[in-house]
């Protein structure tokens, strides 16, 4: 689809979106492109997360280049420029990103400089970059792309429609679901960090599980997930970890869970649906989160967390109450010589 | 060696794991492989780590479709199933594993996509995988594996049967021992992160020293080990690096030290022999770690620490005083209350 | 430049460092290298950073195998060996090492492994090494060392003189200023963690905008930088950045502020210039760090911070308050019981 065929009308835009027109503006009105609120130029729309900004932005009209807007339900007056009312202003940011500016899959084909074993299985309908690696047994199906130097183990599989950023390292016998992005540099099968003592040595047991990506998962930079002892490092459908998080074997986590930067969680953490891990915080290991629980950044977790539950600090605490004991730590220095001083008195 | 060569009898998993034939089966009983406690199929064979897991399974026969079970010692009657008794069990699994699982060396060969230089020396039982790079002065040594889109650089060397997996960056004059394992896109001597200021502007100090591991190590995927600013850093015998570490120039690690996931080492960290040091911690730079350490995850290390320690926190304390002021940390919020109270009732 | 082109009298040592010679040695004396201050040779020079170690070295000229030594100003005799005075010992350092260590660009070339679209514009002043991936629409200028298996996306830029190590991602739109450094396996451009959740499903925004270095950066190994969602992640001029860090999108980096080992910058976080962001320390989104602001390794920062503040921990406070509060944490456990006691009395 050439650039100009993207253009949209006010109508096109409010059906995208599944919002309400309030202003239509000219017959003749194409929008073009989509930018911030202060960034987007004529043609572009733009957006307004919410309705104070909504509010501010339309008594301001000066500062606004965009052509279009949308905006959340609830303003009490008809804007000045043409305005698309929805429930919610990101998601409809999400539909306007996604028709302006989704890459299309390249016409499919093998490049000559891949390494590609005869023995592996490539669907006519993917895209393999240069310099990628892929093992025999390998299996990639139709829409897959493997941008530029993606490795692809021994029997390992990447599903319908899914994308491998340059320097992906999909080990031995691991799987990748449908409508997957990696991002560059993850590596999904790493060894699980398994050792075991004999005298003053660390010998390594071999880990011979392997990981499985559902669909709809998206994998940061850097990020490493590795591979069961025996058995299966899950990571369920819709789960979205960002860069340089680690997950070690044989973690199970649940669909639809995040996963931010340099979260660590060590082996057999079990994550049930939707839970919100926020960055730098940790895991021991053989613990379970319970479902749509919430942790806070930078907290450590060595206890099994009830479902809902929204919890910070290391050790871990509801969140109201380790905030109470951070705010009230201010006070413990002069606290140590206020009780010192009541002992002295008391004594007198 | 044929998957059907590797089948063992009762007899020779007890030679194979150095233990003692509890209850022996049918004549012609033979294990085709090893599995976990609820996952091991009928003709496998699978363990119990500690006794009281043993005694559960053995009342549970229905539950067990494995045909042998490895135990540890102390059961006080005989097993219904073949069963072997060691000292201890996980050694027993990591020699099954081996026995079962060893990946085997494909035969030597240089894959004729790998960039190889001609002032290169690769033994001629190396496997150079395809789109590795290797740079001139390298030394590839015997049994070495360099998987695929491996960088090895100017005057590196990597000792026998190593195996280095994809997108390892081995950056120049740096030397990997003997039968250690790199994970994938791990980085071996990038540049130690030494500035020094001038004015606003941080003058970079350039790294000319190297990094040194020796044998037996492993180093996690995306693992960091920079380089020296001047003479060496070094990773002793027998280390093993967890994924995402960071250590920083001229560390000194001690044989047998293990570094969890997303731990951060500055500077000229030294560690003794045997230190433990578990995930998302960190050291600021220029201490020791004395023999045998442990240091608990999430702490932060910026004193020395005496041989034998088992501490946590940050700042670092041992770790029963830790967790007694964590345990403690509860009463804050009330104890400022409290002590208002108290001031208030002796001043009347 | 040969090896022994680069030897240097004492005048021209210091010449290049800008110092005053104290003591000039034999008139043949040349210096053809440098070493630590333990480990040089004869032949070499070293350098001594603080007044104290001089002092202390030239009491003991045994221990010193150098032939010429760096030291700072204010030595009260003349030294026995051939030295000279400067202001920085280790600003005369970084120019010893530029002098007999920099390394020089090979010859300007493409390496015939390397994957150059016919669309890319490669100045015939740069090297290309082995299996580089360069897409249409890209720019590399000259003096630019690539040095092997790095990918550069479709119409990114890379900047004059800018090296960039085996591994390094540079994705589409990106763009490199001039004499950068960019270590092995980094990645500059994955997409900012954006979702929109819709029921249960977290729906992606697509990451439309890009990240811009600027001059003089430096880009540690494994580390990550988001592109923005629209607009750009920024990285202003002379900015360092350790290894496995990790910059969300649309974050802006001040001039020549330092991130140290993995550390976390949540989206759109603002450093102003000349912060230092110590390792292991995070921030929560849309947060301003002052001017000249300091933080201390292992801070959570969740608040603005004023221009040269020295904070640490988490929440965020002056660095000496939460020093005072870290030592009284001793005190915690003992307060608890003594606050009882006095209860109990003040009731009798």
């Amino acid at each position: 689809m050439s650039r100009s065929e993207k253009y949209l009308t006010i109508e096109a835009v409010a059906e995208l979106v599944g919002g309400k027109i309030l202003q239509k503006g000219a017959s003749d009105l194409l929008i073009k492109g989509i930018g911030s609120i202060y960034e987007a130029k004529e043609g572009e729309i733009t957006f307004a997360a919410e309705l104070n900004l909504a509010k501010t932005v339309l008594k301001q009209s000066g500062s606004l280049k965009a052509s279009a807007l949308i905006v959340p339900e609830g303003l009490d007056e008809v804007p000045f420029i043409p305005s698309v009312e929805v429930k919610n202003p990101h998601l409809a940011l999400a539909a306007l990103l996604n028709h302006f500016h989704k890459e299309t899959l390249p016409s499919a084909h093998i490049d000559p400089s891949a390494s590609v074993s005869d023995k592996a299985t490539v669907s006519p309908d993917a895209v393999v970059g240069p310099l990628c690696v892929i093992e025999e047994g390998a299996v990639i199906e139709e829409g897959v792309w493997l941008k530029a130097q993606v490795y692809i183990g021994k029997n390992a599989r990447v599903g319908k429609d899914s994308v491998l950023y340059p320097g992906v390292r999909l080990l031995d016998a691991c799987a990748v679901g449908e409508r997957c992005i990696l991002h560059a540099n993850a590596v999904i099968g790493s060894d699980g960090f398994g050792f075991v003592k004999d005298g003053e040595k660390q010998i390594k047991v071999l880990q011979v599980g392997n990981v499985l990506l559902g669909n709809d998962v998206e994998v940061g930079a850097c990020t490493t997930i590795d591979r069961a002892t025996m058995n299966t490092t899950h990571i369920k459908d819709g789960v979205k970890l960002d860069n340089l998080v680690h997950i070690a074997h044989n973690c199970i986590i649940g669909e639809n869970s995040m996963i931010m930067a340099l979260a660590a969680l060590a082996g057999s953490t079990i994550f049930e649906e939707g839970v919100i891990f926020a960055g730098q915080s940790g895991t021991s290991g053989h613990i379970t989160l319970g479902k749509g629980s919430v942790i806070v950044g930078r907290s450590g977790v060595t206890k099994n967390v009830p479902p809902g539950s929204f919890m910070s600090g290391f050790p871990l605490r509801p969140h109201a109450e380790e905030r109470r004991i951070k705010a009230s730590l201010t006070y413990l220095p002069d606290l140590v010589k206020r009780v010192a001083a009541l002992e002295k008195k008391q004594k007198e």
